[in-house]
């Protein structure tokens, strides 16, 4: 079987410079992939150069999508845009999935209006993977909903377990909810009844994990609410330039140090690999009937590879399929609140 | 001026043989404070040893509030606890502040219950410092409300300006609302309606910064819900642990590596006590009739030292008579949603 990933060529901080390249590694890495490159064909081609694999190729549009456009303007105004063509491709069935690094709030939109809602799931949510001691957690929403009510936070446990199960094998993922844990003020109104939902669902539910929950591994699938999950995230990146910053100022100080920088550099860089968070880059919009990957913006050619990667992962693996599944095999609910 | 603070010896992890050397410690680097030692007196007598410094005595209490127990019972029942009484001694008059390394929740309500609010602040609020690249930001609240409405974020922006320009000697410091960035989801209504009254007030409110923004030094003071920055705190607190254990585990995978470890301590030693989260111990309950400082429960002798000069700087600059003062300058609400 082959999978074919549509690629919004056009977006993201970089555009063609960077998807172009990374969408040539990623059909010469995987036998049983082909691209289609949308946007501006001559400037895709510019950077295709003497590219002739048959598993390559490009489809033109005509307009882009600017990172700071609003959303609605976009969905609009904006009919032959990347973004926008690279989805129909999904809606169309001539794509397995589509990967855009474009403007977030764009891509959302575009998403649900071509693609809409699988059945028995009200809002699209952003799921992506972060870093554990032992693995990795995914964790959802990041970002689209800022303001959930309980069901939605439990169609979001039922997504993300079903993401879990197909794409990483495992048969019943753990769930949790990103809770805060003073004992007078442990979480508000949404998250208990949410927490409820969730113990009654036939979901492998372990409660509540805290803030520092998420890099601990303590599950393999964590709900939280948009704004919530989109200011962890944040926070964590902020964080982790703050420390590298801290960290190279540090072996940078005088000339001792700068010696035992080029000494400890093989052990830096091995740590750096390790922490590295282009891994990490590609967030799903899941809910939707169609597979679509969300870049980092600022994504060089490694993170937009490893975007394209689990955008294919998701294709093979039947995704949507599970979700729909998990969906249909829903015990009616039994909330108690 | 002499500055006492009353001590909950009982509190934390670790209880009297942190807190004890603490504040003796504390004693012995500033001339101008005094220390009131609450909790078992025996106990603490034990970890006294021979000092027979004038300037630290000992408040017998017979009762000790448990880490995991509820606040209310705590409340209720326990009203000869060593954080009730160290509470009591700054409501008495007889301490200018009080610090506990407590149950957060109980030393909430406690608090809340012996000491009352300030006039024009509906909700006490956590708020603690984080180091930004040229500093450190002052974030509010950090867990005590999980669900605000914007009159009391507004409020939080003015205790937090309060604080940091009594303790920072800062005019106007910045302000600024923690929020998400995507255009389409921008904010909750919560979010937007605080923002315009931030905008409407006179404080020196800079708008928006997002999760990133925490540790960019974007702003002085920054407000949020509890819920959301006690995510935002503990998330980084989990990122934080995973890269010290990362980087730990590439200096010690192998002989060479370990070699270099020996040879970059000193660059390695610099770092960690620049990012050593002990120096940002210490966090204000504010909006209270009385200064209270809640120390991190798992604090050492040196994380609770730090606890108490903060607590010993609010007196000495007088935050609560600041507070006061900007509440009552404020301009009348002009909110228009």
């Amino acid at each position: 079987m082959t999978i074919t990933v549509a690629i919004d060529c056009m977006g993201g901080d970089h555009g063609p410079q960077v998807t172009v390249p990374a969408a040539l590694d990623f059909v010469r890495d995987h036998d049983d992939v082909r691209v289609i490159l949308v946007g501006l064909a001559e400037t895709i081609r510019l950077f295709l150069g003497e590219s002739a694999d048959q598993r390559v190729s490009v489809r033109h549009s005509t307009e882009v999508v600017a990172m700071g456009e609003s959303p609605a303007l976009a969905l609009r105004s904006k009919k032959d845009s990347s973004m926008r063509v690279a989805v129909n491709l999904v809606k169309e069935g001539v794509a397995d999935a589509c990967v855009s690094a474009g403007n977030t709030g764009a891509l959302m939109a575009v998403s649900r209006f071509v693609l809409k809602m699988l059945p028995g799931i009200d809002r699209p949510a952003i799921c992506a993977a972060l870093p554990t001691l032992t693995g990795h957690t995914h964790v959802l929403d990041l970002g689209a909903n800022v303001d959930c009510d309980p069901e939605h936070l439990l169609q979001f446990g039922i997504m993300g377990a079903a993401l879990v199960s197909a794409i990483e094998h495992r048969d019943r993922p753990t769930v949790a909810i990103l809770n805060i844990g003073e004992e007078a003020i442990k979480g508000n109104d949404v998250v208990k009844r949410a927490a409820e939902l969730l113990w009654n669902s036939d979901l492998n539910f372990i409660g509540n994990v805290e803030g520092d929950g998420l890099y601990k591994g303590e599950a393999e699938v964590i709900v939280c609410d948009g704004f919530v999950g989109n200011v962890a995230l944040k926070a964590s990146e902020g964080l982790a330039q703050l420390l590298a910053t801290f960290l190279r100022q540090e072996f940078k100080r005088n000339l001792f140090t700068r010696l035992v920088a080029l000494v400890a550099m093989p052990v830096l860089k091995r740590f750096k690999s390790r922490v590295d968070h282009r891994q990490y880059n590609g967030a799903s919009l899941l809910g939707l009937r169609g597979i679509v990957v969300k870049s980092h913006g600022s994504a060089d050619a490694v993170a937009f590879g490893c975007a394209l990667r689990r955008a294919a992962e998701e294709a093979r693996s039947g995704v949507l399929a599970r979700i729909s599944e998990r969906v249909a095999q829903r015990q009616p609910i039994q909330e108690t609140a």
